[in-house]
């Protein structure tokens, strides 16, 4: 067991940097700003129920979002621990890209440590409707 | 790595039994019905940003929790595997207890092996309210 005891302040860190290279309205800059964040073969992402293996197919599914502008509030973010140094963060928070309306969203992400720091080894984006 | 291919069906299964054994009025059976999926000491539950760590904490807060009938829908559920064979699945749901509106919620488990199946690594569960 190695629960890392700054869970809280790195978890929230990392979604602080990770929104700060997402939210941005070009989508190669966007791609080049989260691409250290994940592996290349081993990181998971699903977008919406659609599910990604590796930095690449990853990264090129955020450079196909095509909004210019985006704006977020995080509601609540939830950290905690894993038994093996990793951190688990769970937001939920309200967007709002372009001119469409403020939508829901949850978004999960476990950070494992590496040599380096963390990367996002799993990572789940639902946006909070429940009639499609 | 050991990423577990069953990792979707695992997931929803565990996530059925357990919603199985909550969704009961009497607050004992539901506290021994769920009792086995938590480690003594080292499963983290976080209900509504308050955080507990091991069995007696988290059946405690079960326990204490004073609907009679209780109505679920699962709208999306997300599962992914982790490197060290354990599962994640997130759940995004409505629920409505006794005579309360429904209400959204998202529920995050990670599913560790044991030695006898899985067990509750890790939980997180927020109603979706943007304005409290």
């Amino acid at each position: 067991m190695s629960f890392n005891p700054e869970y809280e302040q790195i978890g929230n860190q990392l979604v602080s940097y990770y929104y700060s290279k997402f939210d941005v309205g070009d989508p190669m800059i966007r791609a080049q700003g989260l691409c250290d964040l994940y592996d290349p073969a081993n990181s998971y992402m699903t977008f919406e129920g659609v599910q990604m293996k590796g930095q690449e197919a990853i990264l090129q599914k955020f450079q196909s979002l095509t909004f210019r502008t985006i704006q977020r509030a995080i509601t609540k973010s939830d950290c905690q621990p894993l038994y093996d140094g990793s951190i688990m963060v769970a937001v939920l928070g309200q967007l709002k890209t372009d001119e469409d309306p403020v939508q829901s969203y949850n978004q999960l992400f476990i950070l494992r440590p590496n040599a380096t720091g963390f990367f996002i080894a799993n990572e789940i984006f639902r946006l909070v409707l429940h009639n499609n």
